[in-house]
């Protein structure tokens, strides 16, 4: 080991308590990105990143201004011959509501037990500064081993619209070998993990349409097919008794799972009780032939997001509705077009829509899913600096979200992004009481120093 | 013709205006009976009528109060040794959302060609104030020539809730020889029609609940079943291909269609063109060994009235909801009971939900089916009334509404309802841009006059 990766490690040691009131400030600025009212908080999140770059040394740091929230960018290329690392991150944060469930204020920051509770301390605020932190215990002890350009985005959590011009328009300023991506979060605390896998997206809206209005149940009911019953007959059809989809030509572009790629599901911790925990479902669904986590990681869904017809008010109207709608999200696993999927959509109502009615599929929004190579140096040295820290291999998954900026990275500048993150399952995300498990974070930051000496 | 009918006849000609204006004011108050917020113009709604049964120096005339919306009670009994007939009628109306469909406000009563738009003009306003306007041209001319006494509810179009103890608590005061009920409506306005069969009612609402909380879809989808997915496949399994009910025992209490029964709809002048026409739809449904008349009218059906799951605002939130709910209506035929229906639902949840989600069944309103003495002396007089001013025989028809009051008229009161209307099929009943067609009201007006005279 060198002396200044060591020196880093002792710093880092030294300083929790002040990594831990850096992120503690970042948590207090309410950074709301969906709300319009938050959004001079959102500003002043952004410029408290700037600022922290800045102290860290990173040269030319601009809060970059967007049709949304602005970009920060920053970088420092002092490591010639060294590769660069495009550092993702995103100071925004999901709503707090309902407020009443907080046990302390949502951006109060307050320690209980070994979690820092609060919006943001793991997705992703807690992320960020992880890497700052880690920055700062290795330039305290020397230059950074590797050049590193940021890109810390205020609109993650509402689908990082502004990046869709912003990475095209910046692709000469963005250009990097590798990106380090540390939102994906881990297994489970003593599993430290790299996602090498998000699924991709396809979205769209039925419409149905029977009668030219509403009409009255009595007087119609027996002689008109009600469109709410075929849209739930439509809908139904989707799926078989046993969880597949069954739109024509739905699973066909997918290469079987490999025993390999199994294999490492399987060595993954969980089972059917951490999924009946986590949602409180009375039982699990979905494919038999299938393990839940590859099922969520691994397979191609088809979820209905909104269903909406007729009377939903209180009591009773007794109209048969003109009208039905559905809203649909497939997740598509790699290999898989959301065209294609349109296009299955759109033949499976051609043959299955019955004539007494009237029909509409509208696209909404789609984007393919991703697989980073497993076995690159980048790869690699985020799994040596990981099974450093922990003592054990880490966990590699495929999992079942969607991260829009990796497959945009990937096709637009053509690189590939090392997912990673030290938050936990239960860190409540996107819920009340959101947190951050103090001691995975801080072997988080250790991990991060390794990684930056070990690339 | 007495001298005081064609006085009467001659009186209703001229105030036709004054009739009509009468109607726009009582179609002004929005006596929504469902809309928690619409109590106090229900009870306003109820306050016009008994002021205009005072008008027409109609005796002891009361606002009852009831658990719910209050009955307005009055009677005129200065015609001894004359029947007795009690009138029926309702003040309130249905919601009129979706507002944005209306060409003129639903309470601003616009005449536009030959009908008067605004909800409740056809069902029952407009049938209201014809009775009131065919009284006011009798009075002109000299005193009633029968009895009167009337009922009139205002929670017709949710249940009629109230009157299942105001019925029986008030049986001395509403004894009758027979009940006027208009709330029927024509086949079409060539059609006088007297109704002489009703169905029944039973309403439900089912709830689905999946997860405790919504959920990430790319997270969990693929694990645990959708409950938008669950509940439409419920509600597609609630129908087989060719449109039959498939609860368990939902047909078994029903007597087959006699000969003479399905000869006197043969006899009804629609056909399948007739109900495309109306209705707008592509082509029609139902169970094909019976005509579209004795499906609406001699069969029990299950409708959707609503349906609502999920995100159904604009765009795309990719949640897994935790909730689905359904609004169902069966229509029932004579002697289906409304508790067998309920059970039987339960029994087809108990049976076909799947044990991924929970279910709760509630049920809302019912009320049985109703058979109407097609011979009686009040039915002829109907019948010749509608002859003298159509100058053809009136139709006699099954319908497949519910006025749940005629079976109780019937089984409490021990009277028959004389059932007709001039309400025609087109008139948007339940939905946007419910509209009377005025020649057709104006000729209900005399016909009325000609049955007061005839009874």
């Amino acid at each position: 080991m060198t002396d200044q990766r060591q020196a880093a490690l002792d710093y880092a040691k030294k300083h929790q308590a002040d990594f831990l009131s850096s992120l503690k400030e970042l948590v207090a600025i309410p950074s709301v990105s969906t709300d319009p009212k938050a959004a001079a908080d959102v500003k002043r999140a952004a410029e408290w990143v700037a600022a922290r770059l800045k102290q860290l040394g990173i040269e030319k740091v601009q809060v970059m201004p967007t049709a949304g929230h602005p970009v920060v960018y920053g970088e420092w290329l002092g490591a010639p011959g060294k590769p660069t690392v495009l550092i993702y991150g995103h100071y925004d944060v999901q709503p707090v509501d309902p407020l009443e469930l907080w046990e302390s204020g949502p951006f109060d920051g307050v320690v209980r037990g070994e979690n820092l509770f609060g919006r943001g301390t793991s997705d992703m605020k807690g992320q960020d500064v992880a890497v700052f932190s880690a920055l700062e215990a290795i330039r305290s002890a020397g230059p950074l081993p590797v050049n590193v350009k940021f890109l810390l985005e205020g609109e993650e959590e509402i689908g990082s619209p502004a990046l869709d011009d912003f990475i095209p328009a910046h692709k000469e300023l963005l250009k990097s070998d590798v990106a380090l991506n540390p939102d994906a979060g881990m297994i489970g605390k003593e599993y430290p993990t790299i996602t090498y896998g998000l699924r991709g997206l396809a979205s769209f809206e039925i419409r149905v349409t029977g009668p030219a209005t509403d009409l009255h149940s009595g007087l119609y009911g027996g002689v008109v097919h009600n469109p709410a019953v075929a849209i739930a007959e439509l809908v139904a059809g989707m799926h078989d008794a046993n969880g597949h989809v069954t739109l024509p030509g739905f699973y066909d572009d997918i290469p079987p799972l490999t025993p390999e790629e199994r294999a490492e599901f399987a060595r993954l911790p969980m089972d059917m009780e951490h999924f009946m925990e986590m949602t409180g479902v009375p039982m699990l669904w979905g494919e038999p032939e299938y393990t839940p986590f590859e099922r969520v990681g691994a397979r191609p869904t088809l979820e209905v997001n909104g269903l909406l017809s007729g009377f939903t008010g209180q009591g009773t109207k007794t109209v048969l509705p003109a009208h039905a709608m559905v809203k649909i999200t497939c997740r598509l696993v790699p290999n898989q077009d959301p065209e294609k999927i349109y296009e299955s959509l759109n033949k499976y109502l051609q043959e299955k829509a019955p004539k007494t009615i009237t029909w509409e599929l509208i696209k909404m929004q789609g984007g393919p899913a991703s697989i980073s190579d497993r076995h690159s140096a980048a790869v690699q040295a985020m799994c040596d600096a990981l099974e450093t820290v922990w003592g054990s291999k880490p966990m590699f998954r495929r999992e079942g979200g969607s991260i829009p900026v990796v497959a945009q990275m990937q096709s637009i500048l053509g690189i590939e992004s090392v997912l990673t993150g030290f938050g936990l399952p239960d860190d409540n995300l996107h819920a009340p009481n959101e947190k951050q498990h103090l001691p995975t974070w801080y072997k988080g930051i250790d991990a991060l120093i390794h990684f930056f000496f070990n690339i």
